[in-house]
């Protein structure tokens, strides 16, 4: 095994195959900022050419500004027939102005005779081309032979010739790619043992799909077996039932295999990242993820609990910091308080002394979430509700009432966009103020109302954007009936914050939020009280 | 490899440990019958003396009358320093009367002493006595030896003793537990190699748990290596990250290994089987799951759609149908004119000869989805948008306006729950309705109007639920002006079809798609048109 071995992350362009996974470009563009924090060796960010967003993508990729991470355009080799330099699809390749450039390629007979139509020996001949040209222009070449293990079973000599071009043109990489996700590690291991023989020059690398269910154990087969390059995505997205997850395999191989894939500081961010990514997927975390799940180290009580007490070690397999997740302990009030301590900590305030105040503010956290609350993105709210249990919040304005109308697009004249309107009324020292606005939605129209009636007595509320939005229905299974969750972040240009609202009413539950956004900061503002969290420190 | 390999399902038992899930006795009762109809080896059902419910399961175990299964009991080994006949849980165990006893037994020194505090030796007694007991009393004993992978790691001659000690007591099955879940296939195959020279005699099985994600791998590598009994749980389910899973090991062994551990009519049940069960744990079941997930054979890509329409063995690891699950094809921009021709096909259109409409198709629907719409959660609404372009979208009604007010709980009387108000007029025939109804939310008001001022024309809408409701907020970077998307599942009891919406104002969004779940229900009850898929096709 080498100790040096790519961590190329696919998330952008193969995990967006995945059923439900729609990513725009700011969502692309946020993404690759964090696999970059993640520090994964590549990131191939889409087909330019073939995806008007991904050819966007590339556009704009400047402004991310990489630190770690060196970005890949994936594409095609030219078509049959054509010589290389007309093909508009590698010429959008070059355009696309990555310093890599991945091509996937058939090596399976079956599938250039009957997909591509073509002959093998002209299949050969447009890998081959298609390497010469991308490299004499620049570029390093990677090339993903499609369906390897397939032809591998079928026509061996093939996939090994599709190898062995590869190299001879100049391939710095050839992944072999289980493309049906139908191996299992005994079959990998014996494959690229094969290619070892027969082209031992070659950079291997592996592309599992999970199939099987062992996309993370072949990816680690072909390492063991010298494959020094493994493809993934993160939270293991992509059609079907998935590409191999490339954090568990990186973990994998580090942590169990010694190898040192990703750096140290990364890896205990592993947890962090890979939740920020589903939020932008918004595809809800699954808990039971390996290392990176909320209940990868959580332990019910029962034959576990006493040994746990004795020693963590007993029952982890690894120390779930080096991950930066956390162990828990389920249907134990313990843990809750333990973690309300740390959290007051990490906000300011000094808890440790006070065991009644723990255990109400335990409570009341249990009871919130037992209705639809979170606050591990909502530390602002969870703040205010520290300050509550304090008698510390302090009161700004009363609401007195609120109301929105939301009329059909169908009546609106002139092209007129607004199609919310929203009435808000607050008391401040004894003052009543009234005000109604216009927006495009009933959110919109009653964060401008309620700025609105404010202004007069906290001007300082002009700064406070909102950033972003995100709404989630828990209990899905009862149609409308459901309880929808909304997180708003917003910003004073300095400082972001996160709160969360629950309501049956969409509107209501982003109300609550709304509310608990400004209110934080005023209280944040006031001099008694400690300032908002940096920007960054809720990415 | 052997021809039979035990398969031994503990998702009543260990799979019960995961967060979240809780099953009554009914619960475990229906699972255990749908276990039986897929035809695993054995049912473990609980631990009995030591958890009320599972005591009650086994008293009541003879209404099961399984057919192909049998039950074990699982326990612990006696106490230190007790006499394995005076030992009250053993006594439990032989009360609950099933032909199996698994007992679990350390096999970690660490362990024995630390968390047992008792010595190496005794422990040795334990197990010896008590496998001794059970088979006097009739019993087949099976052997969980707890932590034996990482006590074969770090003390290998204990780890062993454990596996002859047991073995010479008579215990008919040595199931070898990875119980922190740490291994990785290749440690295992070196383990499970290293017992079978060590005592030769052994059945030996495998326990995995997936934290390293390889719970699956780890369980064919240890059949590979001569394991002849594999345990898991269906789904997966179990503490932590989840216990290997039993029916993708299980198909594994028999459609890539060709072992034959379930007969061909209950793989054929697979599919159904796992969803079933999932509706009894309440644990949505996962669509990425290995062979028996809603989108395990689902296609979006257009490189492979373009394939699949020559040959759809080109881009499957195996015929969906051996699992009881279906191929299906997604639309989305990534989708060219052979997705849609295919998905055309899917829903009952015969595209195939028009390629200016499948033109005009492709260029609507990546219009759209460049607005945020997404087809592939959505064939009702992909079939209204084909229906439209082949010029035979059915017209109901005209919607001639609506409006909805939310009011703040705050105003609310008498603890009145209903906050949000909507009036809907439509015309049918020249004639206009128009109904107000209130509801928790604008929405849930909106879908009331809706129904109330159709119902007239169209009492069949009577029969339509919506059954999910799914918000995502689009390019979430714009604050409240981001646009949102929502996705509506209706179903009528015997068919299910989903919508989608786009607007800025998620109120509107959810109107445009009940107005899609409707119109398409009644476009599809219409004689001259296909009936709506059938349940499960969107499962």
């Amino acid at each position: 095994m080498s100790n040096s071995v790519h961590v190329y992350d696919t998330t952008l362009r193969d995990g967006a195959q995945q059923e439900g996974l729609n990513l725009s470009i700011a969502d692309k563009m946020t993404i690759a900022g964090l696999l970059d924090e993640l520090a994964v060796d590549f990131i191939e960010g889409g087909w330019p050419g073939a995806i008007p967003k991904d050819t966007e993508f590339f556009a704009r990729a400047n402004e991310l500004e990489l630190a770690h991470s060196t970005l890949a355009a994936f594409g095609s080799t030219r078509k049959p027939g054509v010589a290389v330099e007309d093909d508009e699809q590698v010429a959008a390749l070059l355009a696309a102005g990555t310093p890599v450039v991945t091509l996937v390629a058939k090596s399976h007979v079956g599938h250039v005779e009957r997909a591509l139509r073509t002959t093998p020996s002209e299949n050969l001949a447009m890998i081959t081309d298609t390497i010469r040209y991308l490299s004499a222009n620049g570029r390093r070449v990677f090339l993903d032979a499609e369906h390897f293990f397939d032809s591998f079973a079928t026509s061996r000599t093939y996939a090994l010739d599709v190898v062995a071009a590869a190299d001879e043109a100049g391939a710095e990489v050839v992944a072999l790619c289980d493309t049906n996700g139908g191996m299992l590690p005994s079959r990998v291991r014996e494959a690229v043992d094969a290619v070892k023989l027969a082209v031992p020059g070659a950079r291997l690398g592996m592309h599992a799909h999970n199939d099987t269910g062992c996309a993370v154990a072949n990816s680690i087969a072909a390492v063991e077996a010298g494959a020094t390059h493994v493809q993934g995505t993160i939270n293991g997205y992509g059609e079907r039932t998935g590409n191999a997850d490339v954090l568990t395999v990186a973990l994998n191989l580090d942590l169990k295999l010694g190898l040192g894939t990703l750096p140290e500081h990364s890896r205990a961010e592993a947890s962090r990242i890979a939740h920020a990514i589903s939020e932008h997927t918004n595809i809800p975390a699954g808990a039971r993820q390996p290392y990176v799940g909320s209940s990868a180290f959580a332990h019910k009580a029962g034959l576990h609990a006493s040994a746990i007490r004795v020693d963590p070690d007993l029952y982890q397999h690894i120390d779930p910091r080096a991950v930066g997740n956390d162990m828990r302990m389920l249907i134990s009030d313990m843990a809750g308080r333990a973690s309300i301590e740390l959290k007051g900590k990490e906000l300011g305030f000094d808890l440790a002394g006070d065991a009644e105040l723990l255990g109400r503010v335990a409570t009341r956290v249990k009871e919130l979430e037992s209705r639809g609350y979170t606050f591990d993105a909502a530390d602002a709210s969870f703040e205010l509700l520290l300050r509550e249990e304090l008698g510390g919040r302090p009161h700004f304005f009363d609401v007195v009432n609120w109301r929105t109308i939301i009329l059909a697009a169908e009546t609106s004249v002139d092209g007129e966009v607004d199609t919310a309107e929203a009435t808000v009324k607050v008391r401040i020292d004894g003052k009543k103020t009234i005000a109604t606005c216009e927006g495009n939605g009933p959110v919109n129209a009653l964060d401008k109302a309620l700025r609105q009636v404010l202004e007069g007595a906290y001007p300082q509320l002009a700064a406070v954007n909102l950033v972003d939005y995100k709404v989630r229905i828990l209990d899905s299974a009862s149609g409308t009936d459901a309880v929808t969750r909304v997180l708003i972040e917003s910003t004073d240009g300095a400082a972001s914050w996160t709160t969360v609202g629950v309501a049956a009413n969409v509107v209501e539950a982003s109300w609550v939020a709304l509310l608990d956004s400004l209110v934080y900061y005023l209280a944040a503002r006031s001099d008694a009280v400690p300032a908002p969290v940096p920007v960054g420190a809720h990415a």
